[in-house]
This record gives C-alpha cells, structure tokens and sequence, in this order.
C-alpha cells in the first residue's frame, strides 16, 4: 500500500506557509481556498470551468448527500468522484455543523445527534460511527472526525461539556475510520489508498479549553486538523485572536483547516497565521446575491450606478468574466433575474478567491515580507 | 458602401436548400436553428460556450429588451453584440408577437398596437415606426417588419383584415428602416453596412391567403422572408400543409425563415420543405424543465429510473455533457433543484438542435437522398 495522503511545507514566511497535500486524487497547492460543492455541485458552476479557475480541491457536505440521493446510492455510483466527474480531490464534513445549523428538531446524546431531514422531517442520527460509515461510503479524500459545533455564546462549563465529548466523539471516529478505512469505493482502483481522517479542536471562546482541545486531540493523532466552531456569530477579533493562539499548538507538518471562513482579507490574514486550508459558502452564496470581490473593494451589481458602466467587472482581474463582459451587462443580468447573473458571478468571486490564495502563496515562495502579501482593500468591510 | 446582407444557396436536395448568409457580423451556415437569447442571453448559457456549440446567430427580443434595459440604454452601449458580448449575428423580432402574447392589456389600431408592460404595468405603443427605431437602435443584423400575429383559430374576413393590416404595416416598416437604417449604432465602424430587414407572410389558416400574402409582401421587397403565425395553438399537420405550399411562393434567392419552431423532427421537416431559418424556444425552455432531446428519443430526467444510471444522456452525442456526466447525475441535479441542471440540460438540448441541423445541412451538400437525412425517432412525440 502506497502512502494515502502527504503534507510536504515548502515554504514559510513569519507563521505562513506554502505547502502540498497529496492526496489519492491529486496534488493540493497550500494555503488553499476550497469552494463549497454542497450537494456536489458547485452551484451553477460545470466542472469544467472548476478546472479552468484551477481548483484543485472542493467541498461536498455529508448532510445533504446523505439526504440526496443517498450514500449507498453514490457508493453504487463508485463514490462521489465519479458521481459528480470530478477527478481532483474533494473533502467532506461530517454532518455535525449541518445538523445543528439546518435542523429544527435535534438532540444530542452521548451515542450522536438525532435530527430530522430538512426535506422531509424523517428522522435519522449522526453518531461517530455513521458519519465515518456516511463518509467512507461518499469517498472523499479528505474527511472530517463527527464534532460538536459549541454554540455561540455558551458559558465555561457547557463548553467544556461540549469540548470532552467532542474528544470522545473524535476517538469513536478514529476508531471506526481504521476498522472501515478500507471501504471506501476506489480502495482497490487507487492502489489500496484510502482517506485521510482530519480531527477537529473545539473549545468555543475560551483560550484554555482550546489549548487543551488541541492537545488532546493532537494526542489522539491524526493527519491533519481542523479547527472548528468559529463563524458562528462571534466577533471576528475574538477569531483571530483564538486562531493565532491555537495554531502554534498544532504539529508544524500537518495542514491546519480553519472551517467557514471567510471574507478575501480574512482568508490572508489567516494563511498570514499559518492556516493552510479554508473553505466557506460566502463567494458563492454572495455572487448569488449580487455581491461581487474585486481588488477595489466589493460592489453590488445592481446598483443603478453600474447600468451605463462598460468597464470590467475588476480591471485588475484576468477570469473570463471580466475579460469578456461590463458592469453593465452584468447588472442588466441579475436586475433581470437571469440565471446568467449567477453563472458569471460566482466565476468571478471564486477567480477572485483562488487567484488571492495563489497570490498569497506566491507571496510566501518568493520569501516577500507579509506586508507586500496582497492588500484587500477595507471597502470589503464596510461599503455595499 | 459594401454589401450589408447576402444569402447564396450552395446546395439543393428535393426543395431543401444548404446555403450561407453573410451579415455584417460574419457567416450563417443555413438551414439553421437559432436559439433564443431573450433578454440578450441564452437563459443559463455563457457566450464562449454558444460559441463552442457552434452558434453563429441567436435571437434577442426586441419587446423584453425594450423594456429592460431600455432601447436607448443598449444603443449608448454601442448595441446588442457590444452590450452581451457577442460578435456573431443577431436577430430581433419586432416585439409584435411579445405584445399578443404577453400583455393583458393590448389594444390595436391602424397606428399600432398600445399594451401595458408585463414588468410594471406602464403604458407603451409599438407602431412599424417605433418597432424599427427600436430594432435599429438595439442593432441586431437582421430585424423584422412590425405584424400583427392573427390568433387562432379566426375567421376568414378577420383574417384578412389582419393580413391587410401586417401588409401595410410592413410598407410602413420599409420605410421607416430605409429612412434610418444608417442610425444602426456600429453603422461607421462596420463600413458603412445597414441591418438586413426581412417581411412576414401572414394570411392564418387559409391557403389563399397565405398565397396573397406572400405574393404582395415579395412584391414590397425584401432580403428575406418570414413566415409567421404559426405556433398559436393550430395542428401541426396544418402547419406543415401552409408551409408546403407558401414556401414555393417566395423567391429562390433569399432565405426563409419560419418563425416559433419547433420539435427536432419537425427542424428537419421543415428544412427539407425549404425552409433555411428556424428558432424556438423549446430546446431552452425544455430544459429548464428536465425535458431532454436525443438520438434516443426524448427523456425527463427526473424520472426515477435514472437515479443509477451510470450512461451518458445520449451515447451518440457528443457534446460535452454527454462526455462528461451520467444521467444519474443529472438526475440527481434536477432533483436537487440545482442550476447546474439547468446550465448542463440546456447545454445539450442546444447541442442536439444544433448537430441535428449540421447533419440535415451535410446531407443536403452531399446529396444524399432525402431519407437518409437524420432520422428522428417517434418518442419525440409521445413519450415523456
């Protein structure tokens, strides 16, 4: 059996650092931004132009494919590489964030979450065992230890409560990985290879149960590790804060993934910590809403100020959109309801994204100092 | 000056025609299917890609784009090619049908036709004068004449009212075009060159007057002819029987263009009549609702049956989603309500009108004998 999964630091400048993952499905540039494939796809995105825009890795989340269609339904279809044609590497979730961000109706005990589907109001459980089963059965590369999402605000005690039974939950799925590890649909097609299982540090707002967590959980061993319960309503301050505390507790020759996060200046500042994966639902989900990156700032496309624009979307950026198209026929677009508006915008904002992770790397290969690491200007965090 | 407009046919086969348009935006290869870009877009589809599948004209509609953005508005933005960024051919309706079908409040008179719009009820008059100005002002390479679309079914003495009605209308609008035809927006910067404006035979369902329509709208002359009020709910066996017989009535040396169809075998029925011009929106709006058209006959992706289905959607097409996907897939995108469903069916219900054509256009130049033209199997039209 040949090695699953490598993490290689290339380069460091400060705490940043340029790396490669391998992963059985291909290399993965470090820091990387990873666009989110809910439902394994990205929305209103063909696979092709996720190639085009140079993604190496995407996000499926476990929740709604084990909802639709179903795990053994993408089993069957030879895992969801080959379900949704996409040859590069994916990781998924494990459901937990899901489950208490999209179910009304959810319990947790020391077995897992019961819940009900959001589709249907049938009732299911997420346990550490089901969700390793779950997400050996999706075949990710990359796959994420069943976790519970502290909520925010939450005092001491339940956070620490919350925190020992995420300990708990990581060691059940660590378990359950190693005894099912070799499930998964292209173990014999891919020489044998299987998953990389990553933990994830909880600990909410508390700088000491975050250090324990990620003690403990680094005790545990795995081959990568996440931290998890932030973006959940908390000042963005008190992240970095907590994430730049957290980091140097993680092992230097392991990829460290912030979870959810974040705006453009946000995913610099963060690999600039020596964060080296991030995914997050905000340049899709805006480009829907008409909320476009660019290197001036952020715009929304429908202002009527745009109508007569016939300049480029970002004259500093080189994707097909802006090369191709004005302000004002991108406006006309989404003023008008057009499907289109949501195709070329989301190209646009995960160009944006992935072309600043690039640029950040770049950055951090060529030995620059951070302050030349690329500027995003402050309009992203006031004007609409 | 240089020519602005010029169709040669290349090749006969029986009463079909394979011929090539030239317009001041480059080259038609003719019979040709035209998809439909309402409000100056291919609901879903990006241009590179319509230039991919091999597009060479696409509609705009004068009514939508009159209304939103504003004729003035895409004039200011050098016209519809610059506005969409699309340097191929252009053709606009002249808003007349729009008006008959779209708006609850019409009302014609000798002058034109007073409607309020769909969008915000506001008061609006379409007259031969007003439909030219805007059709000149949006620029597309070929326009209509301003028509009323007799509804169906009529009486005879109403029919030919109207038809008297679209006659002098079209006078009317010949006038108007060869007064301004010089305003067209990249009128300088093409030479000199002038949109092509082409006459609509009307006459309803009596073979007589479809017979003086044609006759008396020949003689107002134009570089081409349409024929139009079909599609308004007659049987398509009547449609067949007008077109037959209307077709041998307009000149040899311009083209043909029968407006609002149609089904795939029905493309092919058509061109083999001598039609050399066709659009629709069914391959488009087929799509949106999971619709799909194939060598195999036409299939509804949503249907349960393909949930496992690991073959392409069609295994003799050759388009890039058919390359790419497996039905179940798809499957799964339509059920998930994705838009990545709309962008890839509307990809391939494109890609199949287009190579259908293609293969009518090949047969015709070879000389094959008419039955060898494509075949279109019946479940086209029975199954769903």
């Amino acid at each position: 059996m040949s090695m699953s999964f490598s993490f290689q630091v290339e380069a460091t400048q400060g705490a940043a650092r340029a790396g490669r993952m391998i992963t059985p499905h291909g290399e993965v540039e470090t820091p990387v931004f990873m666009p989110v494939g809910t439902v394994a796809t990205v929305k209103g995105i063909p696979q092709d132009l996720l190639e085009e825009l140079g993604v190496q890795i995407l996000l499926n989340n476990t929740y709604h494919l084990y909802l639709r269609p179903g795990v053994e339904q993408i089993r069957k279809l030879g895992g969801t590489h080959k379900f949704m044609s996409w040859d590069r590497s994916i990781l998924t979730d494990s459901g937990g964030f899901q489950v208490f961000s999209l179910s009304e109706l959810r319990k947790v005990t020391e077995e897992g979450v019961s819940f009900r589907s959001h589709l249907d109001g049938s009732s299911h459980l997420f346990s550490p065992e089901s969700a390793m089963a779950s997400q050996i059965g999706i075949g990710a590369d990359i796959i994420m230890a069943f976790d519970e999402c502290t909520e925010y605000p939450a005092e001491r005690t339940r956070t620490e409560r919350s925190m020992e039974l995420t300990l708990r939950w990581a060691e059940r799925s660590k378990n359950a990985f190693e005894a099912h590890k070799h499930e998964v649909p292209w173990f014999a097609e891919r020489g044998k290879k299987s998953q990389a299982l990553f933990g994830i540090v909880q600990g909410g707002m508390f700088p000491n149960l975050r250090k324990e967590s990620a003690e403990r959980t680094v005790e545990i061993g795995f081959p990568g590790y996440a931290l998890g319960g932030f973006s959940v309503g908390e000042p963005r301050e008190k992240t970095a804060e907590l994430v730049a505390n957290t980091v140097p507790l993680l092992p230097e020759n392991k990829p460290r993934y912030l979870m959810g996060v974040g705006y453009p200046e946000e995913i610099v500042q963060y690999a600039r910590m020596g964060i080296d994966m991030m995914d997050c639902v905000l340049p899709t989900r805006a480009a829907r809403h008409g909320l476009l990156f660019t290197s001036e700032g952020r715009l929304t496309i429908k202002n009527q100020r745009f109508a007569s624009d016939e300049g480029p979307l970002d004259p500093n950026c080189s994707c097909k959109v802006c090369k191709r198209y004005s302000r004002a026929y991108l406006r006309h677009l989404y003023a008008s309801n057009e499907v289109l508006a949501q195709v070329l915008n989301t190209t646009h904002n995960l160009s944006y994204y992935l072309d600043t992770m690039r640029r950040v790397r770049q950055a951090i290969i060529l030995g620059e100092n951070s302050v030349s690491l690329p500027v995003v200007r402050s309009p992203h965090l006031s004007a609409t």
